[in-house]
């Protein structure tokens, strides 16, 4: 990657990539690319898939290469949520090393435009990026130290996950085709953190008209077999870029309680 | 500004600032400094207000530096909202003229964090700041063109704005302190651009709890005096990162129908 005349020095892309597999929400990240002894501190710290922007690319092509080249994937859910500029992001004693065995000018302030993406964890398979040697799947739970102000901006992207499935149903994306009701809440208690009354997520999902029941169930299961169901494309397209009520009234009947 | 090693050329942030007087939704713009003949071609762009960000500066402060410094105000509600960076964002043939006049390298991309600001357009006295000559409120409908991708970035601040007073009570900024609930309407219908319904909106604003209604009435008006209303604050604080519901149950029920 040093000296790469085609790459903009000044501004990279970060992404952070939710994925859901083994009912838990899970974290893409990187191990950095490695150019160092296997010993030396400065691998120690995995990092966001990320890159440094090409002379030619918009940021947010950018933001898709990254993508694709770990996942395969096009054509994701993709969105810019902020970008992270303080002067201070790159200068960090623990990550000197790494830098000045990548970058032309290592003192030089990035500022990052950070993307945020949903993917079905199951359904891809993790390649790794010509600016990484390795992608792994870790438990948001489990997410340990990382690269420059990377815990910063997981945190900034887990928090708006947080608030954006009470306004439209983003967390399909993170299911397979056909899915469960249980599988559905299990979900979204992954992603907010905490337990979801069974009854009132059921009719309020139902309600919302955003799931569709099939006619298949589950098969080979030793209790009750479940009922499967598909997300409602159409309904949401129909949603253009307005946001879904999945609130009620009244401060002690939301959607989520 | 030519040649201010002090600044990183590549990185910019930009401010739309919304304000609200004589019943109109408007835009804070500024005059390009005018270091060339008044006759330039290059001269007759206006743009949003903004600057290269500072070696020792954070985006967020960039930002607030140059809202301070065109209207005297700190502590106002500022939010970045999206990073633009297109290749040919600053490569227009409309833009070069001015760009040889006060850039290094006027060559080279510059990514631009924008920023969205809501202000009370009456109680703030525009300066010149170090970056622009002139600072003027231009009524969004008569919005020309502008430098750059300002119209873009004007765009999708736009449709934030739209976008957010469905889910927070945000136009309060833009008014004084007591207002009427006609007054109010009217924002709503400035940013929205449609009228709204009476009965509907005040019914629906009064059960919000958002706005108080006060002892004291309109005084030397022709008609009934209406009653003023402030903003109820402690109930905006306490919600802190949620959202509030401004929208009721049912596709035909929204909030501001």
């Amino acid at each position: 990657m040093t000296g790469n005349k085609n790459q903009n020095p000044h501004v990279s892309v970060d992404c952070v990539i939710f994925g859901y597999a083994e009912q838990q929400l899970k974290l893409l990240l990187i191990r950095r690319t490695l150019q160092l002894a296997k010993q030396d501190a400065s691998d120690r710290f995995m990092a966001l898939p990320g890159d440094l922007v090409l002379e030619d690319e918009d940021l947010n092509q950018a933001a898709k290469r990254v993508l694709k080249e770990l996942t395969g994937l096009d054509n994701v859910f993709l969105e810019q949520f902020a970008a992270f500029g303080a002067p201070e992001r790159v200068k960090k004693e623990k990550d000197k090393q790494w830098l000045q065995s990548v970058r032309e000018n290592p003192e030089a302030r990035v500022i990052t435009v950070a993307y945020f993406s949903l993917i079905d964890a199951a359904a891809c398979m993790l390649l790794p990026g010509s600016f990484s040697a390795q992608a792994v799947w870790i438990p948001i739970r489990e997410v340990p130290e990382l690269a420059f102000d990377h815990n910063e901006i997981f945190e900034h992207a887990l928090n708006q996950l947080k608030r954006k499935i009470q306004l439209r149903p983003i967390g399909f994306e993170l299911l397979p085709e056909k899915f469960t009701l249980s599988e559905l809440q299990n979900l979204y208690e992954a992603i907010l953190g905490r337990e979801l009354d069974k009854r009132n997520f059921r009719r309020k999902m139902l309600r919302s008209g955003f799931v569709i029941p099939l006619e298949e169930k589950q098969q080979g299961v030793a209790n009750k077999p479940a009922q499967f169901y598909q997300f409602n494309r159409q309904k949401y397209e129909e949603l253009g870029e307005a946001y879904v009520n999945l609130r009620l009234e009244g401060d002690d009947d939301y959607f989520l309680n």
